[in-house]
């Protein structure tokens, strides 16, 4: 079963400890991408501008994302620039140039219309409301958020929480919309928003996952190699919604094979900056990981 | 194999959005203890004064604890007092009076000199090592520090670091003492400084434990019952040393068991005022919470 995603294809510029990456291939469906085409086809919607290098063109396709619903329009490509310095948990934003962005109205092919596995990366609410519009009848839906937008655009946020399955905040934003420090409290409350399912990323921390009657809480995979972590979320969900699609149930067991699948993801993603480590990802990869990951959680 | 602790006992008074308790039972040794009795005989070595309430010494006596070597001296007891608000990973003190602690001196008896398993609890670096030298041949040694001692005695701390087995520091005293912010490089700088093994304590976000050639993550056990974390860290030691303590060998199996006893027990101490949820803790309590932390953690 292929899945679709929605989000950001961008140019960004990373500083880090590590150094310094101008222009790179980055942007949260690129991100997702890279981790969920170990499993499924990916079909990315997304605008960029006419200024996108075609060699990333080439890079999405040699990796078999489907492209038909790329926009390319007249303007710039969407574009970030963030540092980190000690904490690398927490990004410093520079610069950003929304550009194309600005005009974007998602659109899908007609053979799109039928996809039954949705990611709402971090984009705006509205459009992410106009991709379900778009859909047929879409069954295992996930979104993504941002405090930007439980700021500014609570409304459609709100509307949006009553469509999906399944909800990924990270643990300021789950705080920020629950007003709960405590995040089991904090996911439960979102899970009353309309989720059947919440699932809280903390970084370095790992992540919680709740839906009534059953939690899990996983740490990362440890690493002292992160170099960039910009990504770490957008390849964390797109290992764990890849894995998703290809079960025919969300039982418990597969939920937590669906996390443990994309911590290795994202583990892979913070050890280069942008797409370096994530690129050639593979199974094997994964799979070796996943049976350290095992080892370190086995008692 | 038996435990001695020195540490404080103390009487606390915390306020947490929960509520308020003045005057309870307190103190890191106190704390160690109410886990490490499960497993182990312990023995405690403190100092309080003649304000110490007798109800107080009949509890501690009532679970087991062996009083030979806690000092009753002219003078108050040492008191804490502290608040919690919405980020309850963060105590905030309001007043500290340390009574007695000033002229502590810590002695044991002579048949506990030849005690092998020691836990050296927050207290001043100094005493820590004299009770190091009171000591005939002590096999297995954990040590547990504070930020104000980081700052205040470097060297006593540092040579303290030397002598011990384990060093239990939390997220922020492993960074502040190593200046590394990736948690794994911060216990490979602290092993360094001495220790075989090291252990960072990240509170709601579980442990990481560090030897060459062997990492260790956990999460904490999830539970939305958060009362009062103080001694949270006190009991995680309590409970992973008292494990310990019964093994004959330290092997990545029995470590990690006893990494999980500690943050099962330090589950228990959060959902409750001071001692109040540790103070009839049995090995039923903690094997029956220890089989659903596996069922979280198994994929």
């Amino acid at each position: 079963m292929s899945i679709i995603v929605l989000g950001t294809v961008a140019l960004d510029t990373v500083k880090t400890p590590q150094g310094l990456r101008k222009n790179m291939l980055g942007g949260s469906a690129v991100h997702f991408s890279m981790s969920a085409r170990v499993f499924t086809p990916v079909n990315l919607v997304a605008i960029v501008g006419r200024d996108f290098p075609q060699r990333h063109i080439r890079f999405l396709k040699e990796r078999g994302i489907i492209l038909a619903s790329l926009i390319c329009d007249s303007g710039k490509t969407f574009r970030w620039e963030g540092e980190y310095q000690g904490d690398l948990n927490c990004a410093i934003t520079k610069n950003t140039q929304l550009g194309v962005l600005l005009k974007f109205c998602p659109r899908v092919s007609r053979q799109q219309k039928g996809i039954k596995n949705v990611f709402l990366a971090n984009v705006d609410p509205d459009l992410q409301n106009r991709l379900l519009d778009c859909l047929d009848s879409p069954q295992l839906v996930a979104l993504d958020s941002m405090n930007y937008w439980i700021e500014h655009k609570p409304k459609p946020l709100l509307r949006l929480l009553k469509r999906v399955d399944i909800y990924l905040a990270n643990d300021q934003e789950a705080r920020a919309l629950s007003g709960e420090h405590n995040l089991i409290k904090a996911a439960k409350y979102l899970n009353r928003l309309g989720p059947q399912m919440v699932l809280i990323k903390k970084g370095e921390h790992g992540v919680i996952f709740y839906c009534p009657g059953f939690i899990i809480s996983l740490p990362a995979y440890p690493t002292d190699k992160v170099v960039d972590p910009t990504g770490a979320g957008d390849t964390f969900a797109g290992g764990f919604m890849g894995y998703l699609c290809g079960k025919k149930k969300l039982s418990q067991a597969n939920i937590k094979k669906a996390i443990a699948y994309g911590t290795i993801a994202a583990s892979f993603n913070v050890e280069g900056f942008g797409v370096e480590k994530t690129a050639g990802l593979c199974w094997r990869d994964l799979e070796k990981r996943l049976f350290q990951f095992k080892k370190i959680l086995a008692f």
